[in-house]
């Protein structure tokens, strides 16, 4: 089942079901009217959710052709956002850039910062930047939703509290990092809003590539039209979503809806190339001495897209253009 | 105006209007159901909520009699949860005790990081803890709630979009800091959910008390019926909610709900106490070398209040106590 968040001028706007194609959808609102209340109640209104999907895919109901446009991240705004950094060729990568070493712990105890989750992007909404000096990047990743996730969930209990999965750009400030990190808290105002693909799929999707709380496919970033990378999601994942939620769950509980992302997707072969411009960079200053790359400017457009073994894109696609703000 | 969310079963809860003297409550649901819609449509809303507060307080609605047990945190879930560190004394001592050196912009660039903010504890609400060694902590903070606040808000314009004040506990694994912090990602584990003060009041309640972003009284936090601390929240929270917010905004906007915390209240004369045991444990130390006090264990009570000058309570008591929990 595929779900998105149509725009309606209300601040939750209203959830659709979309067709595995992704061309057309259907309304949901008979059923309920919002994505976090379908999550608040999800054993009530999933099973009516699927046959609405199951009407869609078999014809039963034509739907109206999609817009993506016309679509919100599917929660316009969450109760928790929280970013892990699973990818060790990530953190190895952007710390070396910032001359930082990575944690001791590295392999043994997840990293994970919380994310502001009050105002989300949509999936082609504009990215304001309001001083290019900022070092403006993208991170591509892929994200789970989860439902209620008690304190103490362990790893092997993770799997039934893993509602649905999406993409986001986790969009960064580059040049504000260092002197953040520098006092301590962790990143603030170097984390801009993030925008989310628009639709999120139950696991089921993603057939066989759903294994062990990873996503074994590969995610594709391009820049204004190049691309930037195609890294596989899986197998060098070295924290899986289930190992990220019993890490979440060792002092508190979740409410449904939490959203939890992977951290940017990397693998340790360059030729698979980057999600994210830093390590690009990072790669070029080890190969050259000195980074080509800049980071985005005004104009710049990031297109963040998973495709399925048959070549069609699963989540459809995260498609941003900077503009600059006041 | 004072509001509070009365336990119903469901997650959000009922909104109520308390009496100033706390005696006594009445449903608001006949104008808005949840405090969250409230703030969503604030300017809606407001009129309304306030004749129903006047009616409350001249005696033309009798109320019913308020049980604070009832009570959930007024936002039981919260879009955000952003917890600053604005008294120079808390940060300094804190860090000293764990060996660490104040930020070199400690008093130039606020602190601040960002709250798991899906599962509030309500403000009576046991502390469940699962090991003891984790060396839990309380907070004593004020808080503010913003309505939509946009990127680029200034300082100058904060004022506007300040709803709401509130109390918070927010609640800490002192011993989990160090090695999280180590990795550079901020706090996450050492942060469980936080409880706020039984009512959240407009800023006209607190009269004078309420200038240039800050609230000019004292805030009384005891441990099992003993006074830890009466630190003033005024003249010594060196960023104001005003410059808070500016640094906020920087890069983003946020929703309406969104908490903002003013850090654990603090003042360089040590007579006032403190308003965490982490502090008094420092204090303890420079005089005399070692630490007197052992953090919170199972069945210990804190209790966290602000009295107007008459004496009386504004928002209630957040009063917990510690259980073990699985």
């Amino acid at each position: 089942m595929k779900l998105a968040t149509l725009r309606d001028g209300s601040r939750d706007g209203t959830l659709v079901v979309v067709r595995r194609d992704l061309a057309v959808y259907t309304p949901a609102t008979h059923i309920v009217r919002t994505l976090q209340q379908a999550l608040d109640q999800w054993a009530v209104f999933e099973p009516a959710l699927r046959d609405l999907a199951d009407a869609l895919e078999s014809g039963e109901l034509a739907g109206e052709p999609l817009d993506v446009d016309r679509l919100l991240s599917p929660l316009p705004r969450a109760y928790e956002w929280v970013d892990g950094s699973a990818y060790i060729t990530h953190v190895v990568l952007v710390r070396k850039a910032r001359n930082a070493e990575p944690p001791a712990t590295l392999r043994t105890d997840p990293l994970v910062y919380q994310g502001g989750s009050g105002a989300f992007l949509a999936p082609t909404d504009d990215i304001p930047l309001r001083d290019p000096a900022w070092g403006l990047d993208f991170e591509a990743e892929v994200c789970v939703v989860l439902d209620d996730t008690p304190m103490g969930t362990t790893a092997a209990q993770a799997e039934d509290h893993i509602k649905l999965v999406l993409l986001c750009n986790d969009v960064t400030l580059r040049n504000l990092i260092p002197a953040e990190l520098e006092k301590g808290f962790g990143f603030f105002q170097s984390k801009p809003a993030t925008a989310f693909s628009p639709v999120a799929v139950t696991p089921d999707e993603l057939g066989d590539a759903w294994q062990d709380g990873r996503v074994h496919l590969k995610l594709r970033t391009s820049l204004n039209g190049q691309r930037v990378g195609e890294p596989h999601a899986g197998p060098e994942m070295h924290f899986s979503f289930h190992d990220l939620v019993a890490h979440l769950c060792k002092t508190r509980d979740y409410t449904a809806g939490t959203i939890l992302g992977s951290g940017t997707v990397a693998n340790a072969d360059p030729a698979t190339g980057s999600s994210c411009l830093s390590e690009l960079r990072m790669r070029e200053i080890i190969a050259s001495g000195a980074p080509r790359t800049r980071y985005m400017q005004e104009g710049d457009v990031v297109r963040i897209e998973m495709l399925d073994p048959d070549g069609d894109s699963i989540f459809g696609a995260i498609e941003q253009r900077v503009v600059s703000a006041p």
